[in-house]
């Protein structure tokens, strides 16, 4: 078993919202990343698929081929976009890292034939960042 | 002659959008940082004071002071905010990295009494920034 | 479960020496780290703690939150001091790396009361880091 | 238990081909990887050891002595070195990441007697790196 | 005068190699750079591009543009490479990084038309790069 | 004329602190660096040489070389040491950033004989940096 990592970025806005609260209780819990017109980050994403290394290849899935997945499932539905209001996936969702991170496995999970997907880490910033399991 | 540099960050969302251009133009000229919920990103600041070492003191300018400075009249203003719509010094500026860039140099310019400021530099993300020198 | 994790940085100095050893044994083993007046790291840490995403915050902990127990229980202990002489909790501790992890290990505990600590991880330099789980 | 990480780079070529397979089938699988005069990477490998810190010491294995291991066990016959030509350990390994990782595991394993090694991490570039914790 | 740059990076592997001189003479100068098969680097290019901000797009050239130059004149060409074999525009030429930065310059030069080429800089490793102004 | 840049580290402590001003006064300049005990920071320096490229070697100074004169007169002079006590070179100056810079500069440039030194870059940590450039 060896475990391989594909890290991939995207620029993305968010507002820290819940809409079932007043102004001044979301502005309360979530300071200012509660500021109405949402603010951005630099995201980056690694993701760790673990498996055999087969013996032909010496590969537990080409990388080439867990960039394009991530790319096509995640990547080209949020770069450069609003998570709040133009991200289907996340609808209804208070898009903080941590619920990003277990949207982003639902959907990578089935889509990772080659080894098992065990892991997804979101980097917000350098110094803030969060990891999904799945469990 | 020594060069002081301090470098901040803040994360805040925009929108690069020219209100002269049709929709067409805009989506064209600007692609997909034209979305109109605007995208994020991480900023780094890198601002440079040159001057004598003191011979009291050793430095330029205490970074301490300069990283104060470069708070106040910036970081504060622009963190967690939409450039395009939260940012009073940046109104009808379309907020490349370019424009922001010089728009902070004008503020900084007469902020800073002790050195001379020779550098600006915005990283927008780890693959792009800019950098101006005031002329 | 998700894990979150915050990045803090401190800049300190360190003597590795054993009281009860001669200065040849102490040179012999811990070689440069010896040095009678210490030497001087930019220290990183990272705390990761574990728990749900809250349904109406969705949050482990709030990451400011997190940041402020770190900084007031650590950073503001041991940011611009030598640990062998000015650090109240580690008095008859040989600083390295791994004891430093613990001990903030031991002080963090208790302080973190929304989810549960699970990782204290310490970079020294670039090239050397230990990461402490309180097993 | 602490663990503790060493952090080491080289700099070698590679070439990914499977001698079994045609060169159709070889450009299909590998790509531009399969190049026929290689291409290279600056390779970082972390190497983890896990143990108690010393009572006496304060460390689980002098990180000095655990780089003078990987250097002399590994890194000295991968630097400056094309994987397929040049390193007798690798002979007959198509030299993936993940097979490179297993067979630095194999090597280090026996030659670390303080602690116990836990992990080798090898990032082929930024975006690439696999990890092998010898099950 | 505003300054854009942006950051691409490409995998290869070179040999430093004289054939003027006697093998010895070539190891005794260029010593494990000499290694026969190679070695690799992962290289970064950084392309500095001055100008004016222009006052309908705000840009001095659309670094989306000047990324697609980049990879279109250098990285196809020399990514996945051997530059000592398998790169046209440095046949004859020690692909030191001093003599690959020149010639990437030269190539680079006449096909920037939006703004003014004034840097090319070329990082072998995190702890050796180059850069070429032109003059 | 190229430019070529060579970066070491070395870890060390300092005391911001004038000897000709009061304890109240050094307290009230230089802040918790003027902490008695000293604290300490992972430096990073990076020394640039400008020159031809050698027709026969495609090099302006070969970097293990600059690596080797960096290390033998500076970094074996001060990593691991306390800039106040431990180096002779720096006695009866403040070990700021900018003071270390120009020693820096005093002592590699009569000792670099290929090409002509340009930039002494001293990193105090991730946000703090100086350069001196001679004149």
């Amino acid at each position: 078993m060896v475990q391989v990592t594909r890290k991939e970025h995207f620029s993305a806005s968010h507002r820290l919202h819940n809409p079932d609260w007043s102004s001044e209780k979301n502005a309360e819990v979530f300071g200012k990343c509660n500021n109405p017109n949402g603010h951005g980050h630099n995201y980056e994403i690694e993701v760790t698929v673990a498996g055999e290394a087969g013996s032909d290849t010496g590969m537990v899935i080409d990388l080439t081929k867990l960039s394009a997945i991530i790319n096509e499932k995640i990547i080209d539905r949020v770069d450069h976009k609003h998570m709040n209001h133009d991200v289907d996936f996340l609808r209804g969702i208070i898009p903080t890292a941590e619920n990003m991170a277990i949207a982003f496995w639902k959907i990578l999970k089935p889509a990772i034939s080659e080894g098992r997907l065990v892991s997804v880490k979101l980097y917000e910033s350098a110094n803030n960042f969060v990891e999904y399991k799945g469990e």
